[in-house]
């Protein structure tokens, strides 16, 4: 029998949606607006129409779909199934939206991190399929991550395990939208690096970048990136920090979780090697010499796929193990 | 029926030895030098003399005996019970301890890493009893560390998790002996925090501390935690720095591992208060604001008995579990 799964990837505009196969092969995908400004019932039926749309679509048996699985934006809670207030889902407040989901469909549902689903998502289908211990970075406005350990994904007690933005990188440093100062994000994400462009230019370095801060225009990772390439020596300063911050964010897993792979993912990768090539190399630098544990860094194969993928992933594993 | 484990705890110097129950109550234990300069051979005989002489004078019945836990320095090999390497028995190279002990006494053996055996030993018996994620950080003449999630060792994929002495609080900082800069034990540990205070008397800075110096001694951790208490500046700056990592070091593991519970072990935690209160002030300043997630702080409760109570409770685990 043919065992199938719903991923769900519920984001801020849109919830990404689809179908796949028990390895992982997609059947179906879609995206639908999310809705929000209709309220968290709307949401809510939003999703439910979404899932029954990919069985539907895909044209599978019903009785062999064996599971939803739904990617939320934190904070939330795996265990108790509650998204519990997304910054970017304004109204969506302590909402059982696993069972709620369960019951409209009949079909036993699960509730993940989206940052959690979408490493997920790469370990079973992705960059790190055939590898149990994963470290994932999603370089996107912030710096979201995954931490999978012998097949497991960690969650941490109070669920917020894997928040690798937040590690503090450079300790009483760069003030970053959390309030500490000092985090991988407050320097390698797309947000904080083209901030920190803006602030070079603003004490008065010169910069071909300052062309979009005199038009009014705020500047973009893509241009930081772009003017790197180029050859400004602000812009390539900027990219360059990014890159060594999340090489030292390598080390500190390293050391911590111990991974054979790390993951690259997010809007950021687009940069290619401009991106892999610097990491590596600080890597290289930064890391002991003692042993020879370091992990493959490299970046995730499935896009912005790896979230409702992860998501139908995580229900996967929860009708293998039998933990919903 | 009631089961019984030997716990071994392997050092250069001495094998500490003891046999506990399944609830972890101590019912022997002693320590026998280890012998590692008459060879690796005689090393291995005094581990399961040991190992025997804890059966015999606990008197309990050896049919009730259901397992052997040792924690060995590393490098070593839990998945292969190897002792690989370690700086501290010169001439122990590959030795499958593991399955030595286990031929010679009869009885299942299961090898561990020091560091996560003393780890679990408080996961099961001390200051983490009843927490099932939690994070230990040995503060000795090195920072070692051991991180339990969800009830279970993490290892790595290269068995070398939970090094975390060695995540990076300080990038380009200080030089570790690992060949790192800015390693957390190359500000934290007791060796390198001396090492500090005698480098700033070096560049001429007044303290207290100086009087060792010129007398030829070497300085020492406690040396600098007395001094910091009666007042002297430098001595202070160092111990504060020191804290300061350590609680750095926590922030870090709160996003990565999310635990309920930080324990710090280890010689420097004679320093009582004066260790504990500054980790904890630091922890408050450096952590976020967003999610009240933060790890109760605590010392370690077992003493030097952790290494061997945890290395019988890695027995125990194993006889639980099937996985030696």
């Amino acid at each position: 029998m043919a065992a199938y799964f719903v991923g769900v990837d519920l984001g801020g505009t849109n919830i990404k949606a689809g179908l796949v196969d028990e390895d992982a092969n997609v059947k179906i995908k879609f995206s639908v607006p999310t809705g929000i400004e209709e309220g968290p019932d709307k949401v809510v039926a939003n999703i439910v129409a979404a899932a029954e749309r990919a069985i539907a679509e895909a044209g599978v048996d019903r009785k062999d779909v064996a599971g939803v699985g739904i990617g939320s934006p934190g904070p939330m809670s795996h265990r108790q199934g509650l998204v519990i207030n997304p910054g970017n889902l304004p109204g969506m407040k302590n909402v059982p939206l696993r069972d709620l989901v369960a019951k409209a469909t009949g079909i036993p549902t699960t509730l993940e991190n989206d940052a959690n689903a979408a490493a997920w998502g790469e370990f079973w289908a992705g960059a790190g399929k055939g590898v149990q211990d994963l470290v994932m970075f999603t370089l996107g406005t912030g710096v979201g991550g995954g931490v999978i350990t012998e097949g497991k994904l960690l969650r941490g007690y109070f669920e917020n395990a894997g928040e690798l933005g937040h590690m503090l990188v450079q300790p009483g440093g760069r003030l970053c939208s959390c309030g500490q100062k000092g985090c991988l994000e407050a320097y390698s994400s797309a947000y904080f690096l083209a901030r920190r462009a803006e602030e070079f230019i603003a004490e008065g370095r010169p910069s071909s970048l300052k062309t979009y801060v005199d038009r009014g225009e705020m500047l973009m990772a893509e241009h930081v990136v772009a003017a790197s390439r180029a050859g400004d020596e602000l812009a390539r300063q900027v990219w360059d920090e990014a890159c060594y911050f999340l090489a030292v964010a390598c080390v500190i897993m390293q050391h911590v979780s111990n991974p054979q792979r790390v993951v690259m993912a997010g809007g950021l990768i687009a940069a290619g090697d401009a991106l892999l090539q610097p990491i590596r190399k600080y890597f290289k630098e930064l890391t002991w010499k003692l042993l020879d544990d370091g992990p493959e860094i490299l970046f995730a194969t499935l896009g912005n796929d790896a979230g409702f993928i992860g998501a139908a992933g995580c229900a996967w594993q929860a009708a293998r193990t039998g933990e919903w």
